[in-house]
């Protein structure tokens, strides 16, 4: 099973237009901002997990509309943010909110547009306190996840086990999340709501990871924007705290390198990558993790489908 | 009646014996500063007043702490954010968590304090729904009233009308909740809950105007501290809303003064304002929101008692 484009765009659609019902009145230094964020762009890819999620579980009206569109409001504030604590300049082609406007309308912004989401997480006509509990406690993961990376550009001992925890609290939970309020949304039985959850998690934990392979590996020139500045940034990923941990000093010799020269500090880089087997290594993991979400899904039975097609939608983007 | 300082301590330590419960672990970026603000002080007015609320519509035991905290914990995220976006470097007598820390930090731990705070209302046994959607829409308020207070900062043409709707979003609205959290914990009938809101709203404005008034015409050497700074910055209060409206000129002369020589521009100000009569007519304001917020009580019969005695607590202060 796949899931068609056709089916894809009327999902999107849905979703952007609730997203610019959400906040279309207020003082100029909010409304702005945030319409100008939620209009942005974006691949919506958490909101459709939701919805899929609701409908492979038997809700087929709009009980999980409210629900995605608070879980992309949610994504949304923490990137206004990000951005603005990484001082990135653009986001999907575009001025960051904090360099169109100014940090304190860009903290501001995110501010409303969490509380915009958390409004629009209550319009939920099923399941409202479940639903505010699971957001709460993704929400808090976030964060978590946000504290530990910036705790760790300043760390080069930093485990696999403190790396894993970290993109599971930064970027699981929210897939994780996105998945268990379609649930939530569908009035499934507790032991489903955690599988999707956890599948959910499991699938983040593997894009990320893969996130990282496509940066160094991948041929388009899209990827590998964004890996220079992290790196440079001090930024860990599961491919250099890997590396760090077998070739210490070649990797660290590899990282100042790069700030004089990226390009040939990245060359060095996957070579070692590649050497050490690294590469392999991260390719394996991503494989392993992607078994563990789907068997997850187990438990729905034929259901599963729609999800299936879902991860693999997620996983085989090329850029 | 009066409110026994034997009492309001007792109330002070439990406030302040659950803020510390409430993260006690997690990465140490966030545990850090968040215990840090939590314990640094501040008169814990708004849980009080949920507290009082709660015990004057009879409910006598916890209920109402886990909203009362909440408030508190909603009120010292705005500070923690305010403070990045307006600079300040001291807060009670201590270095700000982005002064401390930095602004990555600061940003970071004010939106993990609103998601504590969010978790800590989802503990209450009792009301959580409504209490909920009271929180959202209080917390969108506050930041809808840092909104407008930025956009007037670029006008000088800012009407009374709308100097009142900025501090109603930005101050009335917290004491509103922390009042309204109070009633739902105590389980009142909505006409009672409607009240108790309206009683802190306008509270919150009366003790707004009078915090201007004492910071200008206050023999205490402890006022006077911030309205310098926030004359420096364009900061509209409703003593200079006032003055712009009857003596543009000569008003926008004395704040063009304080730039250069604060005291100087200070006394020019004092004078225009005492000549103009806006002293008067600002005490008169006070005066009267204080009799619409009493007003408000009635409904409680001779419960009313206690929160009376907390608004002349809250107003006769003199720093």
């Amino acid at each position: 099973m796949t899931i068609s484009p056709e089916y894809l765009s009327t999902l999107r659609e849905r979703i952007d237009r609730r997203l610019v019902e959400v906040y279309p009145h207020g003082p100029r230094l909010l409304a702005e901002p945030i319409n100008y964020v939620l209009t942005g762009g974006g691949k919506r890819l958490r909101p459709i997990l939701t919805m899929i999620t609701a409908e492979a579980l038997g809700t087929r009206d709009d009980r999980a509309l409210h629900a995605a569109v608070a879980v992309e409001i949610l994504h949304n504030f923490t990137l206004v943010h990000d951005d603005v604590m990484d001082q990135d300049r653009t986001r999907h082609g575009q001025p960051t909110v904090h360099t169109r406007w100014d940090e304190g309308v860009a903290i501001l912004t995110g501010d409303a547009m969490f509380i915009n989401a958390l409004g629009e997480l209550q319009r939920s006509s099923v399941a409202v306190t479940a639903m505010s509990q699971a957001f709460t406690k993704g929400a808090l993961a976030v964060c978590e996840g946000q504290a530990l990376d910036k705790e760790f550009e300043s760390r080069s001992d930093v485990s696999l086990e403190e790396y894993r925890t970290m993109i599971d609290l930064k970027t699981g939970y929210m897939l994780g999340l996105a998945a268990e309020l379609g649930a939530l949304a569908a009035g499934s039985e507790p032991a489903q709501v955690d599988s999707v959850r956890r599948f959910g998690q499991l699938l983040g934990r593997a894009f990320q990871i893969q996130d990282d392979l496509l940066e160094l590996f991948s041929d388009s020139g899209t990827m590998g924007k964004s890996l220079g500045s992290d790196l440079l940034a001090d930024k860990k990923t599961y491919l250099v705290v890997a590396a760090l941990d077998v070739a210490r000093e070649e990797v660290q010799g590899a990282l100042e390198l790069a700030k004089g020269d990226l390009e040939a500090g990245m060359d060095v880089l996957r070579d070692l990558l590649q050497q050490n087997g690294i590469q392999a290594q991260a390719e394996g993991v991503v494989k392993d993790t992607i078994a563990q979400a789907l068997d997850e899904l187990n438990i729905l039975g034929e259901r599963k489908q729609s999800l299936v097609a879902f991860s693999q939608l997620v996983l085989n983007r090329k850029n």
